[in-house]
């Protein structure tokens, strides 16, 4: 930890200052510049990070050495992370996580059609919500453990893993006997003890990024659940909060390389919430596969006109045939796996 | 509902979508414009939200007409909330809450003398976390019940009502047995189980804007709140997200005239976590109580470079007690009250 | 243009706004819905747009129902642009332009070493500052025309184009005598009397998005430019503001797909400047093509610890060299063409 | 200078730096910690800023120490910049500049009736722009040197300075001529060029802030016309880029004591542009005195609804007299002067 000092700090203030830091159990390695003075504060990381340093008076600004997280990091763990997802699907390490399905489960048969639509695509995990945090109450909600059992039901019928939204802690048992694979949604990815409850369970996690969330934010989200021993989580991006109304959000693919100087977490890419835009996922797709993400998230349903909740920016399935396709070219021409469900 | 067609949008795309309107059960007014055609639906607006007119090929922009929010706006009641907080204290209608007290519930000797210290400036609202929602799993997460205990006893003792964070649906029973308020974070403010626990109880509930959260987006959370039977809703705007690393988030003090075109829930400001940064909270409160807010929300502290929370951006008592004088005195300039607690 | 009235306006609010419609020489067409009345308004779009009609009393929102760019959209002309840069190089259309070179030109011999290790790696633009917008008056502000003279020299020698930037209306006759192409920086992009300027030269013109830009206000800046006879408009993203400092600004690719649906004009990418960061920049330039844009730009440098502007963003040679190689594998797998300049 | 080493850096990359530091005519301090090194760099912080440090093997982070606006900085001056306007108006130290007008001059007579009005009300200095940045070409871009012409006379006759904006460096110059004040629009803050031309003139420059500039952005901008050699520089805040839409802008209020402890220079607030909304700006006037500021600037049109540039947001006559009375009674009870326009 450096402390940089207030330009016109007096004498008193940085003994002030050396003693507290003394007081606090830290060495310090005091720097007089002709300008501004610096000192260097040596001891354990973590324990200086929750001083609060900035709040001695003559301190300008308090500048972390180290990174915040630990068991997210690469310093950590060298190698990427790679997940057994189920039914012989894997993550991570070349290994690409190919998730479709509608944004709500609305019934048996639709998703039934759905399902086997994006898995004779190439599509190896199958998603629908069960839960969801609709931003108003007047909006349908979800078909709560009867969507849970179709889910589960389809997905051991196709051999291929579910995942599914857990919006709540307490329904993490539940949800726990249905899916494969929790998901945590944007508006819970602060929802720190709905995240040391996932973190206490034995299933991978797909953490979604907030909206306004840095990357480090996210692997703080992250270090949550590993710190409570369960250390699959799969981080995702899906768009976030810009100042153009001209995308629904805004996709931050950049943040696929950048991971990949931080953490060995695979990190996958959800371009229909990103854009909410149909027309441009395909494009999007693409430049996530070629970006080198882990996997891909894209919400298809064979009738979006009558979709229950996000119709709008679903691909049809014909459509969503057609990405894979490329996106299977591509991850072939870059060397990626696509591994095929159940195929042991 | 107004449907504005893609421009090249043909007879039968136009056809197409007057008879999926119709099929939905709603009324169409067709207009022909030289370059564009319009389309008017007619019907329960709310439905129609539902709907996914934009999944519709041919569809260019959907406008809705009415507001998403309903009990939480002014066309459901025109004249401003005013709700009783406890101990003889009001907030709305020109009444002004003034929330002081410390991040962290650290202790029973700290918390008392900086209770006994904000009330004698003025303060009418103690605060105070037990249960706290921190950035990483290492840091302090709160004393839990036995500070729950504490702030009930010093408000007990002091006569004035107490707010507290809830952060877990779980949670909702057991601090309903000790506080007058809940408080719901900023990261919590689209936790929708959450809004729907708290918006079942008889308490106030003071919601923070999200980091991300759009004016509409806030109003959205009340009304899960308000839907559940709690009409006790007041809003909080604690700073947004921005570009500008030099204060911790970016104030929004526009939302308090805008809010009043919107609703009649009473709006606080809360400039501590808007700024992060001591020697800025003296200019925003003054200007909060200037733009006509209903209470600010300020955090104090006896020995900030101590504290186990957000130190850093906490007032010394002195300091909280010279911004109270000017508040005071503006507040009474603009023909507002300060309720004093306990004063029945 | 549709107006949406408030809903408590009166009828004699509403008869003065048709009043001011007939007044501006309108049409209307008022439908009162049960709640809410709303006009449609029957004219030139353009001149309803400079109408004040959100001015009126009573009137809530005004829809336009027209875009405000003309001749950059679509609409206008729906086949993709194509633009002959010079010794044989296009862009558009699928070709793509490929520019490499460093931020500033600093000397003839470092430009001419960078220049002829990019061309052999299948560059086909050469760029170089010569007019440096720097933030600090105190930074180096470019060589200016010995600077020019060298980019042009060397552009000869080698038989590529190049490509610098434009500050100043003042300058436009000057580097009009040097360069090949314009280059409008980020900074610049709403520096209209430039645009009007470089507007009515007969050479193409880079236009660099805005930092806080939304993709309209590119496509008005565009129009400024192809308004004044200019056709030959190359757009170009790199990077917007955002609240993660992990990268230096934040590459909004979606762009690519979002502006294919609304204006034929090419669309390139800038991974330098967009992240800042030379680890990234290989990935996010093969997800530029895999997205369809018409051409990259990235920064080289033979030595980056020593250059005078943006060192730390370039990249060298011999990894410009690797990232071509990859670039022109997915460009063939995707059928586009990286023409060779002077290849006539 | 402080640079951090990534974690794994070799004895041979920490040798390649320190050549490098020695290399670049500077001295270093090493300090090996337990898992990171760091290296302190003495010498002129100027040029240090200048080195392409980053861009070394084997640096993870780059920290200045210094400020880099120099003469814009409060180390440079402590007491508060103290400019005088004409006709007796001064800025800051205490003297607030009430500016008020129409966005665009239109024609002699309604500028006389508007510039009556809002000097009676109190209004200190009259604005109107003869040359119009106007996002779309064909907008009403202004009546040019007639439209000057016109201020000029008007401010004459009412013996108050006028201010008017400068979009191009070839027209400081003419404007010269009839003006009081240079504006420098948000568009064009960091129009380099543009800030050093009006940094050779005489007169005071009120320097916008861009929509998606930091407040450093903004002092560096500043810096560049004080390095002219003109002193008076004014900042304002007009609101930045957010990504609500229910205002035009979002208000930086916390920019005023913010600013405080960085420059001596004075800042004013621009509610009109901010906000974008007419019922909001009295509100947000009152907000910005209490806030300290040292001046606001508020657009005001007797016909807004015939107003030929941004009508929707200009105040009434009558509503600005009744925000002003408010905003006097406030700034005296601040102990704050309004100056009299000519009252030597």
């Amino acid at each position: 930890m450096i402390i940089v000092l207030k330009q016109n700090s007096t004498d008193k203030q940085i003994q002030h200052i050396l003693d507290k830091i003394e007081e606090m159990g830290f060495r310090h390695d005091l720097s007089r510049g002709e300008k501004r003075t610096v000192i260097g504060i040596i001891g354990e990381e973590d324990k200086l990070r929750e001083a609060p340093l900035k709040a001695i008076p003559g301190v300008d600004k308090v500048v972390p050495v180290l990174k915040p997280y630990k068991m997210a990091s690469l310093e950590y763990q060298e190698e990427p992370s790679v997940f057994d997802l189920g039914f012989g699907v894997k993550v991570g390490g070349g290994n690409l996580m190919m998730i479709a399905g509608p944004c709500a489960i609305e019934g048996k048969d639709i998703l039934h059609e759905i399902a086997v639509a994006v898995k004779a695509s190439g599509a190896n995990v199958l998603r629908g919500g069960a839960f969801k945090p609709r931003t108003s109450p007047y909006s349908f909600q979800g078909m709560g453990e009867e969507g849970l059992k179709i889910l589960q039901e389809i997905g051991h019928e196709l051999q291929m893993p579910v995942v599914t939204e857990v919006m709540d802690p307490r329904q993490v048992e539940l949800i726990d006997k249905y899916t494969d694979i929790f998901q945590i949604g944007a508006r819970n990815m602060q929802n720190f003890n709905l995240l040391k409850e996932v973190g206490s369970t034995k299933r991978p996690v797909l953490l979604k990024r907030g909206m306004s969330a840095t990357v480090v934010d996210l692997l703080m989200s992250a270090e949550y659940i590993i710190s409570q021993g369960n250390k699959e989580v799969i981080l995702c991006e899906r768009g976030i909060r810009s100042f153009d109304p001209s995308t629904r959000n805004l996709l931050d693919l950049a943040i696929v390389p950048n991971l990949r100087c931080l953490s060995h977490l695979p990190i996958i890419i959800d371009p229909s919430h990103a854009t909410g835009r149909p027309e441009l996922i395909p494009a999007m797709s693409l430049a996530s596969i070629a970006a080198g993400t882990d996997g891909v998230h894209i919400e298809v349903h064979s009738n979006p006109e009558m979709a229950k909740s996000d119709g709008p920016q679903a691909l049809l399935p014909e459509q969503f045939d057609e990405v894979m396709k490329q996106m299977k070219q591509m991850a072939e021409m870059l060397g990626k796996t696509i591994p095929t469900p159940a195929s042991t």
